[in-house]
């Protein structure tokens, strides 16, 4: 069994997240930089939207009474709205209302003293979704209809800064920062997309980039430099009796 | 706070697991196939030996008592060597007796009935420290003495082939691997070493590798072909009843 020997940064959101263990995604970026300080777990859900996410999430978050024995959640990641985006005939489709209410369900969940997940200690960041590809993608899935559109995903970008400037919660606004490196052209993206939709190793290295940026700015305490490794660094073990240097210097942050 | 919502796979080690999230590290690329199936979890440790290695063991992995809470170990790595196979005068130094003692104390915390940590389900693999180039090695810590020789470090690869045929845990002989395919040639292990001591990608590769051929043929349930994802894939998810459809389908195995 895994003991609760190390707190965590956990990572929920759809396929972009999942497939940040890919070499070179932020996911694992965040895991070989945090080693020995944060256990990272990856929450990320392929073809999910926010409104099949809170059922998981429930699942993947611990009710206050198994608390005492579980790892502490430092950092919450939340990033959907690439599914939630899709044209209205999808199954996927979340309108932007009922977007905007569902990511305001997984904040309050946390952060509401009433709830069953409540977590003070759990500081939580949005991102907005990735631009999307639509002539890329729109190839890709032919002869199947196009799913997306440009602007509808920029919608969904919007409305995840909205919910966040409502629960006062930090946004990485992944959308506009790679508009902006891909010089705001469909054809620029294709540095990025490595299929008109999800990221490839440049666009996950500007998410790992962006969001070092928000904890280094919202939650300094955070960033991996300032954390301590859990167990010390080698050559400060004592000879004399390892025992006693090898306790666990885990801190409440 | 993190749910206990899946099981794991625990890589406890050195140096050589620590740099497992490394891009193209044996650690990074099990998290991607085994996401949504089995969190992984990387317990190395830069520089330690097995001794001390022990007392952080006694810490990461959980006791009787705390086991209902958190998620079980299906499959624990033990990868140390490398250190411990340092030259007599060197802090990281153990014996031969010693070594093979602090594997089987690992193993028995594990697998005996009367141990505090006794998990029965836990499934174990041993793996031998790479071979050394000297060459390499010596060039980049001089001008201070070289630490390491090649046939010391081949005398512990042999020592946790012992241990495993003792205790019966599968080896998986990365020593000898790794030693063929550089044509048993210091020369020839260029191409899997980055600095005469720790894997590069190509390296780390060839353990990914052997440890799934060694999962397929010892403990074939835990591939992750077998495995099923804990939360169900998008497309079967009930449009009428969503969050019936979206429970865990976590099963023991």
């Amino acid at each position: 069994m895994a003991a609760n020997a190390l707190d965590t940064i956990m990572l929920l959101g759809d396929s972009i997240t999942q497939y940040g263990w890919e070499q070179g995604g932020f996911i694992q970026r965040l895991a070989h930089l945090y080693a020995r300080k944060l256990d990272v777990i990856n929450r990320g859900l392929s073809g999910y939207n926010t409104e099949w996410a809170i059922p998981v999430f429930e699942q993947c978050f611990a009710k206050k009474e198994a608390q005492p024995y579980v790892p502490k959640v430092k950092l919450l990641t939340i990033w959907f709205g690439a599914n939630d985006a899709c044209l209205p005939n999808r199954d996927q489709y979340v309108s932007i209302p009922r977007f905007i209410e569902n990511l305001h369900t997984m904040i309050s969940m946390v952060r509401e003293p009433s709830s069953d997940w409540y977590s003070p200690t759990t500081r939580i960041i949005l991102l907005t979704p990735p631009p999307v590809n639509v002539a890329v993608r729109a190839a890709l899935i032919a002869p199947r209809e196009m799913d997306r559109t440009a602007d509808q995903t920029k919608a969904y970008a919007d409305a995840v800064i909205k919910a966040g400037e409502e629960a006062r919660v930090p946004v990485v606004d992944l959308w506009t920062k790679l508009w902006e490196k891909a010089g705001e052209t469909e054809e620029g993206l294709k540095k990025y997309l490595k299929d008109g939709l999800h990221l490839n190793a440049e666009g996950y290295e500007i998410v790992f980039d962006q969001l070092i940026e928000a904890i280094s700015k919202h939650f300094p305490e955070l960033h991996y430099d300032r954390l301590p490794q859990v167990f010390t660094h080698w050559d400060t073990i004592s000879l004399e009796n390892p025992r006693a240097s090898l306790k666990s210097q885990r801190v409440d942050v």
